[in-house]
């Protein structure tokens, strides 16, 4: 029912499950930062290895929990990028279960383009912006 | 500067770096859970020992993250509540430099009043309200 | 080259990478830990649910580190039933690169039968023999 | 009753606590890592910035576990450095409870001398015998 056209799967594990006997919802934030991590690699945008070299930094964090996982459930993280401004970029993720396509929780993450060298924000690489557009079919230039 | 009646000192440990050498943002959200149960057992409204009895589950949480915190760092979470309505209750976090008093991360999370062995939401215990209005000093009676 | 039945394919997580920009060496006991879960599920000894119900506490662990292990690697962690005493199961593990098929850390985990219940330690379960046995293909009755 | 000179208070998070209702097992070593790097910062081996700096790797880990720690539990790890070796440092590690003085875990934790700029081990750096040593009223020279 979801327009996503990035989804990963996600292996609950036990370590995930907190003492209410269900995914701690830190967990919840965790599953996203890997799919946005397996996002940049499927678009390109990161290797996977030198961390110094990514290009964002976390500036907001929104997520709606619908409900519960369980030790289990098969689940996957839906990702696509809602917005990219002048210094940032809005992702949306939604978390679903695979077999019903419930909506267990939904999220907007803001990441700033930030350069971990110097340690300073800096505007948001064109190159990611043609290449989120290609991926996406959405015109993300900046206007 | 601010107005929070209740701050936690948390210790940041060398696993909660992440390999962009600062706190991951996850870790963020987990200092405000420690926060707040330190809260609940300060209140009297939970003992640490009987987690089927614990009355809230996480329903929303929303960080700004405002700076990023490094190992050795001494920092504080603040914690109030913010607003009681029938079913839920709003936290307001903030993360602090315990040094400076700059604010490093601020937070609003939604715990909704949660039976665990029914497994269904159930309305904000009374004894919450006039325990959490004394604490803080504001009346938050179910108006 | 090795003699374990039973594997699980492991996805690396950038949560699981530390400051060294590898995965951090409690992570390699996490996923021991999902690999434990899931070879009881395999067998039928817990239904990852009643978690009071579980019948083990960790009583030792013993890991080897033989390589580092780096996000986006291609991992798996095997498990065996080693012994199984009167009151105590021995586990092996071993976690390889899935590529090249080289261990990257042994370990062997001593699981105390218990009853979360009672708060003792118990027999180990006759029928956990059985299956174990059964699935594992050598003997490990109470002899 | 211990012959630790070096203790590091922590305290147990809501987080730490597992689906069994008690901290889980590798909880308990993220607590030891967390002390070897205040015992680093003690002794003036390593800053808690470079992190490519740092001079060691875990190579093996053993642990002992004699008690259930649980939400509240005021706890304190020790660490030692039990034997220096041409390449390598081991440690020992207790976790005690504060009121009781109970040993609740012991532990022998490996650390290889390691570059992580050239991804090789090297010799364990002379100064750290010697800083070693005087903090531990123990000679741990190259003999």
């Amino acid at each position: 029912m979801s327009d996503f056209k990035f989804y990963v799967p996600v292996t609950v594990q036990y370590g995930d499950i907190d003492a209410q006997w269900h995914v701690n919802h830190t967990r919840f934030i965790a599953y996203m930062e890997h799919a946005r991590f397996e996002y940049y690699k499927r678009l390109g945008l990161f290797d996977g290895k030198s961390f110094l070299d990514l290009r964002g930094i976390i500036a907001d964090v929104h997520v709606s929990y619908l409900g519960p996982i369980v030790l289990g459930q098969e689940i996957r993280v839906g990702t696509r990028t809602a917005r990219i401004g002048t210094k940032s970029i809005t992702f949306d993720y939604v978390i679903e279960d695979v077999k019903t396509g419930r909506a267990l929780a939904r999220a907007e993450i803001v990441v700033v383009a930030y350069d971990y060298r110097t340690q300073k924000s800096v505007p948001v690489p064109e190159d990611w912006r043609s290449i989120i557009s290609e991926f996406e079919g959405r015109d993300f230039s900046n206007s």
